[in-house]
């Protein structure tokens, strides 16, 4: 089971002005604080910097490594952004993460020498040059087609975090059921590779977001599902996930439940 | 999708005085609120009634049928209480419930002519005369017997109400896995067979048990558990049952999960 903790994120409303006006002190406050509740990885992305997020990328991982030494899930399309962050982040000596590689010839040749340079953790997300697949059976063609390529370009599957992209279930009652098929797929097919989502795409358009986000967490840790890109803060979610592996049998004697619940991580 | 309120039950101390000293308002309000917020079934069980629970079970029946014409769950090892409920509960022409019969031959017979008598759904629990089972393979054998007698007694596989047992995740880190393989054996074999559970014993002897029975009913859910009793007057509880229905594909349009946003049934 891996977290990636997803709050520094220039998108969000806290986090802009933190990365415009280069605030040292949050974004390392922010990044400590994840790990500290149970975060593995740190996500960081700015991609909102549309003018100058190579050096934003750049700037961000070298002020976190200045506080800790977690490692890093460097969040781009853009394959400069992502190398700016792999180089910034080389000397820690952590596995890092990048986020994302996916199907589509241009943007996974781009990529695809990066992850052979740096031997990264790879998100890789279920797209290809098609778009976003429509159904369970395109999902499976371009999961196909991503692992044999990825395998075939010297990436372990190991190394491999499939996003089977979430769609919203307000644009179609299948769209949860379709990403349980496609967990099963992928633990039948590749029992090497790892999956991994964010939640809240599933709840878009509905009320009462964050209990459907969490619902969807545990239905995806019970079909498989070992990775998540969440708010580790959010101690409803953080609930979902100590208890959910506390009750699939991945967590011995419940020390982590019972650890965290000492702590106050989760209610 | 099957909700039985089990909050009709002497063993509770705010039902404990209720029972003895025939407040029948109070059984009245709580059998008509948990239908209101959802419940399909109220269960009602004064099991603590030692020396006068038959009847204590048709005053119980008939109070409630004055106030409604809900169907009930009649809740008891008893023969003697169960006929005393079924028989108190005909007049209002609902299919009723009963809870339970189990693979223990005394039990069996004795209660089998009352469900082929009043044709009830039919809770069975998963134990015989060896007692309960302790590992997946004991389950199966017990309940491939406890189908093949129940069918050939005349019972329907859509009267039947598996209920796999439930133990306590503290006493063993199988115990949720455990009842997980188990409704996927009954969906796989016996399709026409529904399961049911109870949700506390899962979480015995831990912290925040109510995190762990939540996240219980949705995992369970996940597997294919169509039938839970539960307090419906749990917001946080309803809204895991309303969630997961939503993103099961259960729920049309997520109009259900709409709805009971609108009149605040759960958060």
């Amino acid at each position: 089971m891996l977290i990636v903790g997803e709050l520094i994120n220039s998108s969000r409303k806290a986090i802009k002005p933190a990365v415009q006006e280069k605030d040292a002190k949050l974004i390392q406050d922010l990044a400590l604080k994840q790990i500290e509740v149970g975060a593995d990885y740190v996500d960081v992305n700015c991609g909102t910097q549309v003018f100058n997020e190579v050096e934003t990328m750049q700037w961000l991982v070298e002020t976190i490594q200045q506080a800790c030494d977690a490692p890093l899930c460097i969040d781009s399309p853009s394959e400069k952004a992502l190398a700016a962050g792999l180089a910034a982040a080389k000397g820690n000596g952590k596995q890092q993460m990048i986020n994302s590689i996916t199907a589509e010839s241009e943007r996974y040749n781009n990529i695809i020498s990066l992850a052979q340079e740096y031997k990264p953790k790879l998100v890789a997300l279920c797209m290809d040059d098609a778009g976003m697949p429509e159904t369970t059976d395109d999902r499976i063609r371009v999961i196909d087609k991503l692992i044999n390529n990825l395998t075939k370009d010297g990436i372990k599957e190991e190394q491999i975090y499939l996003d089977p992209l979430v769609k919203p279930v307000s644009t179609g009652d299948e769209a949860g059921l379709e990403v349980m098929d496609t967990l099963r797929y992928i633990r039948r097919s590749y029992p090497g590779v790892h999956t991994i989502c964010g939640l809240s795409n599933i709840s878009f358009g509905l009320p009462n977001r964050k209990v459907l986000n969490r619902v969807f967490l545990i239905q995806t840790m019970t079909a498989g599902m070992d990775g998540y890109i969440l708010d580790p803060l959010d101690k409803e979610m953080m609930g979902a996930v100590y208890a959910s592996r506390a009750l699939l049998g991945q967590d011995e004697y419940c020390v982590n439940y019972l650890g965290a619940h000492r702590k106050g991580l989760y209610k």
